[in-house]
């Protein structure tokens, strides 16, 4: 069960790879590899959690958001007189170097880790205490020098470190999904631009319903991720409120009164976020509701853009005997046994991403209703799931803008054909002939195979003038300009 | 807030409707309508739970099983000793009347309430206590003479006979979702028989692959149905194991040693059900396992009618610009605004009930997680959940077999058609010519228009006579009697 | 099955209730009870969907918003001159009565209904139609003389019309909600207050941790309710955005050009709501983004009543093997077997609804995946789950407040005698005498069972002064006024 | 978006790691790495998914799996007479090579892709082929002797290959499942022995209710895990029934008559575990039934985990202002800020592993709903939800068994004492004094703190001999021995 606690052998290690150290605590002695910058903790956290393989090293933003935790607790301890400036200064270095991406693989506990983070805390108490250790010229271990509890993580608890440093790696993360979304929206904008003339017939509950353009259908799926764009940035709001300060259940105990302030205007400055620190910090320790609501609003994102690959699996579906409305670009062979085959590979990829999104969001809202008290013990798995989806969405998001929707072309011809014969124009007379003599003439259409067009002519409804001018495409799909026909001749 | 408790002016009641009788209990005096046959716990429970506005009579077979259960411990409690003849005789008539369809209405207690079942448990055991008294000439509310807790109650607890209770709802509620599930299975199979030999495109990933029939795609839905049946019936058995007699938390407390097992013999007599006692009732006590096991049976038969739902649509969609391939019988009109359409509203109908009911799965899931120690406090909110999913889901079954597939047709010229020109021919050839020259076919077809048939024999690559054995309608949708005809004539 | 279809013998109903009225539609005739409100699409849909065995009705804000929809067009069409002033005067004066509570038993279609709401908005035309047509001194039927689709459905579509009726009705719902909220959220402030002076030990991860107040505790419950409150008002600004004037696909086809405007600002009027006409008609029929929003929201809201509703059963549980902390108000006798046992039923219940509402937005999320192309054909089982969410939620808030929060009373001595023996005063310790000589101390009490304080003193670690410095009830629950005890002595 | 595709460098690889090798499908040239064994159709693959950086690889048993898939192909094939000897040869050594752990990292292909899993068949294909080529003496990438679609992939479709592979991965995954259950079922069916003798007090609704045995508690564990071992065990019946042999939609084209019985023998034997064919092969290759239902079996088991160890963190809260009934053995300190803190963090991450698997089986029943007609396009999703779901409940009840239960240990004396003073005792009288005098004791008792053996006694109800008989602690715990006592001293 130890095999989590990977060999070392980098350049940022020294001494012999097989010795070890003595390190201990609460429970008793243990060996800590002697290159390791974890200690003894992480240690048993590795051995206790040998759950998914993946370690928090696999979340860098989360990594460096604690090493800029560790930074501002740091300077504002100092300025508060409470840790000496040279141990200060060398906390400092190491969380710079950490934010600059070196002793990433040093964070080495599992992503899905019991007691609320405290041992992704530990880990990086450790990590930077035993390189700012380095970094003063002393051994790493020797904590009576610098203590990676009573120092680095002095005036701090997991439960406010923690918390805090997940919500700027979803900030960053969200960050990035915000702007694939953005790509994707622009995609799809270009596109009902360019497929602004094309008329086709639109469908509701998979019935030929009235025409429309096949810009109006794609400006649609662009309309939707820029209110969905809207609803991601008011999440993110949210999750820039800290609780930083707050300490064990946030009444501040064994912080410096003056300390959530400092720490939080620090950390602003070592983060570039406009991070604010929650009014009532008991309540924003225990509350999980910020992750909730962007979980939710992810969930939302996953809804649409899994909508928007069915409407576009749907309206490729062919090449023969389906719609045949539009062709998306080949991106591989489809089938290891049929020649020729090409499937709708990137959307199908995105809806996939999108169920998962939907089932991280149920994780999610389990984890947030069981906490309990004064603290929500499940932040790991809301942490996991959220930096999952976030991430996930965004390459989805991108690889549907690149591999499918920009290389979208049309079948014009097709689509003008079924305009023409469809008995959905029937509709469009409604207001000429009325909904009951539109009803005989599209059933009868329907029976008889008949056009609607020759119908109409046929039992002297109305002229041929009437009709073209009813049927004129800019009247269909955008029939904002027309004057009633019946009521102007009658 | 307590509206909820309706007026009584029925045939059963009898009395000044505006009069009163005085009860009591641990909290004090209240005045209950002197013709409710309900007492004060119910009374006090109906103003506690003031939530759905749906009261637990809307299950009859819930009152009815719960009269079963009453019944059932009487019979055993006199056999013992425990209650004497005179009572029990009462108490069991009382229960026979309920059985029979009488006294529902008095039970008036919101379908969900707190208290895992008490309020239930406690209105079950007024009404029959108040009609026994009725039978045997004394006043409703006599306690003195026969009790509610202390006789009809006697060697029960809320904690077995609610389950127990509960679970008898669920299996007949169960039998008749299975006797729906036939009438729908039966219905998908002879049209599976009726379209035996249509053949059509079999399509993947909404892309056109290789032909089939008609008929085998038919059968595919009655063999899901087939299938799912058998999971149901494997669900129902793990619901007829009762904890009846581990009273308060599974030891039997106050039980007689032998209650438990006469009890539910009686039970078996009562109801003709195969009832078992669980083996270990401190464990049965608190575990929704079995609920969760039916859930998540139903949730599975919802995932696949929506599955076959979602394909009827789609093979109905059109009737000009889709897939046209069948036809569903128009129930309905389908639009006020569009004459003659007609909506596949049935199949409609069942996509939403399979959503509803994957939505109650969530729900029990989230109540089973949430039982603590000796008991699950939320079973409630699980007996509603299924209650509705089987329920609604028999109706979907029924609804769908009788109102949309036993009318549905076949557009048998068109389905003939897209085989012809169909690209998917190519992968037939594949044995033939090869993967790599049926791609070539197959790409040529596609960017030409051209016939996969007319290309084999433009470039030589099988004589006529061999394409016609290869392509022959039995060789494609059944190809196991096929030889291979390259090899057989190389 | 034609169950649903009430008999009708009230007040408002003329005529023979025997008699029957002969209708027409696209498949041909049917008989319509001649009392009845409702015409022949109305009767099969009813046929069609004996589903959940609910009518429209049980929603009386959704028939109500149905009524203001019809009203609003009827007004908007006569401004334009395409309809006469005596029709739309009739079918005003028709909606003004259903307005008022009138003909809501007529709306009998069930709520779970295939066909997205084309059922509901007939069942609405006819309504509206027959009383207008009574009101004109005709006889129910007599559509030639005003037509329920021609007049009462004129420029509109059930795919403006229900989402817009459904919106509506959402909002309405959504505020009675905010106000329960707002009723709870008092109440727990109020016991903040109350409880603002007794100490207790906080607790993390089920552990006891470090001292906090009773009133910090309530005063959680309270914050984390103004903030959904604040989430909802936000998710119901989405929900007031309309696509009245769209009809069936958001082109506005058979809409005057200045319907849309015209009828949304009818609607303002008549429903005193701040409606505001989307942007993109096409994308607003078909996105179920605000539905996903404001259930995402309702989620939040759950699963953060659960969380609190979890902990008052935790703080309130035992009465002597348990925490014991607070007692909630006996409301009810909890057992039918265990005597004087009182339960935490409306907690639970309130739990239950949370599961449930959970349940629901999984439901609805379904249901808004399912969306294809230009319509979302499931809005119905959308429109249910939210009503069901807002409307459980609403009853839950309120019983919670009235029958519970506002009677908790605490158990001041025992909460006080928890803290003093409390091992968690260890933590107030470390800055003053360190992480490893404080984990010492702990370690010590919690094998020996003494007491911190005294462990300190005789290890001579701090002064008796010190000690009652560093203890002071402020301190420990709102340390921000301290000043480092171990520096300011060295 | 190509970093996916590793360098390759390792022992297996000959060649220039620099070089590429030139390979072609249907939509061009593309440049392979010389020294991949993966070809065109991975390379392409890995550039059209770059989702979750997770490659097939991590999924050994499937890797594994996919190459006894191959080599059962190849044997059919060679018995059949469609693939000569020599290729079979070098096909079946290729997929030893592989099935004994080599060339797993040429799987490179992301674990969500879209095209229901060709691009993982296209890598076995492509891999499975080169190493044969290598085998016999050729270069990689040399097809015209030996193909990876027409030799490797002969008589298949990733529509059989894929499903099949991932069952058989499936099986073994929760073959592993079961015994790692087995284990957890052992330690607490241990502990209930252990605990055999230790009274305490049940609850119910977390209110004191009445006495039982911790063992008791601790077998109900026991048995539970028993039962879901049983339904894991029925669940993985139903994914041994596998497809191979349908090819791309079930109707078997291009696959001999005889080749779906040989292929099926020759992977059992291969495999060692008891495959069979689907009777009906078309509706066997759209079913998502079996991943459901294992799906919907693992979220039972998470579910029940998940209340165990919300019960085990419930009994052991504390140390001094909870439960503290049990001690769970502490496995690393619990903050970073209280020193002396345990808390109980492997039950917590067993919990967030049960939220996760509930998530899980979100993702499942939303892509499992989501197959449309002859195909479900979702398995990749499928596939990876359930593996980590079967992996991660593995690694959670080992970690449960090993590092929480085999160390937890009673305080029996404070259980003793709880049982004592326990107002639940009145339960026990119920039968001797009747349920209305025990509810004056038992409200007396909670009122004025006294005990209900003394006020039992002080009112004259019962002796001190009865009270003594009742009371003993083997009448509480397992009343099944007692004679009713008033009964018989009446």
């Amino acid at each position: 069960m130890t095999t989590h606690v990977q060999a070392h052998s980098g350049e940022s290690h020294d001494g012999d790879p097989g010795a070890f150290r003595r390190e201990h605590d609460l429970l008793g002695d243990r060996d800590v590899p002697e290159d390791a910058y974890y200690g003894i903790h992480t240690l048993r956290a590795v051995e206790n959690f040998p759950i998914t393989g993946t370690a928090v090293s696999a979340y860098p933003d989360l990594v460096t958001a604690l090493a800029s935790v560790k930074q501002a607790a740091a300077l504002a301890n100092r300025e508060l007189g409470l840790l000496d400036a040279v141990k200060a200064d060398a906390i400092v270095a190491a969380c710079e170097e950490i934010r600059a991406g070196k002793l990433h693989r040093e964070f080495v506990v599992d992503v899905i880790q019991g007691g609320a983070g405290t041992s992704t805390n530990m880990n990086a108490n450790e990590v930077v205490a035993n390189r700012a250790l380095e970094l003063l010229g002393h051994r790493k271990g020797e904590y009576t020098r610098l203590h990676p509890l009573e120092d680095v993580n002095a005036g701090q608890s997991t439960n406010d470190v923690y918390p805090t440093a997940v919500k700027i790696a979803l900030d960053l993360a969200a960050q990035r999904l915000l702007d694939a979304m953005e790509v994707l929206r622009a995609a799809f904008a270009a596109k009902a631009e360019e497929f602004a003339d094309v008329l086709k017939m639109g469908r509701t509950q998979l019935q030929d319903a009235v025409p429309m353009t096949l810009g109006q259908e794609f400006a649609t799926y662009a309309v939707m991720l820029g209110e969905d764009h809207k609803r991601l940035t008011e999440a993110r709001e949210l999750i820039r409120e800290i609780n930083l300060g707050g300490t064990a259940i946030g009444t501040g105990l064994n912080a410096h009164p003056r300390y959530a302030a400092l720490a939080t205007r620090n950390l602003r400055a070592v983060t570039g976020l406009p991070l604010t620190v929650a009014e009532d910090l008991v309540e924003a320790t225990q509350d999980a509701g910020a992750f909730v609501q962007l979980s939710g609003v992810l969930k939302r994102i996953a809804v649409k853009l899994s909508k928007t690959c069915n409407d576009l699996r749907l309206l490729s579906c062919g090449p023969r005997a389906g719609f045949a409305e539009i062709n998306l670009p080949p991106v591989q062979a489809g089938s290891s046994i049929m020649p020729g085959k090409v499937n709708p590979v990137v959307p199908e990829v995105v809806n996939q991403i999108a169920f998962e999104v939907i089932g991280n969001d149920m994780a999610v809202t389990m984890a947030a209703e069981a906490g309990q008290l004064q603290l929500n013990a499940f932040e790991p798995v809301i942490a996991h799931s959220l930096l999952k989806s976030l991430t996930h969405l965004r390459a989805g998001c991108l690889t549907l803008a690149e591999r499918c929707v920009t290389g979208i072309t049309a079948n014009r011809d097709h689509l003008a054909a079924l305009v023409t014969r469809s008995i959905g124009l029937a509709t469009a007379l409604n207001p000429h002939i009325g909904y009951e003599h539109a009803t005989a003439v599209a059933r009868e259409a329907l029976s008889t195979g008949a056009g609607v067009h020759e119908l109409v002519l046929a039992k002297g409804l109305l002229t041929e003038e009437q009709l073209r001018r009813i049927l004129l495409p800019d009247n269909l799909a955008r029939p904002h300009g027309r004057q009633p026909v019946r009521d102007a001749s009658s």
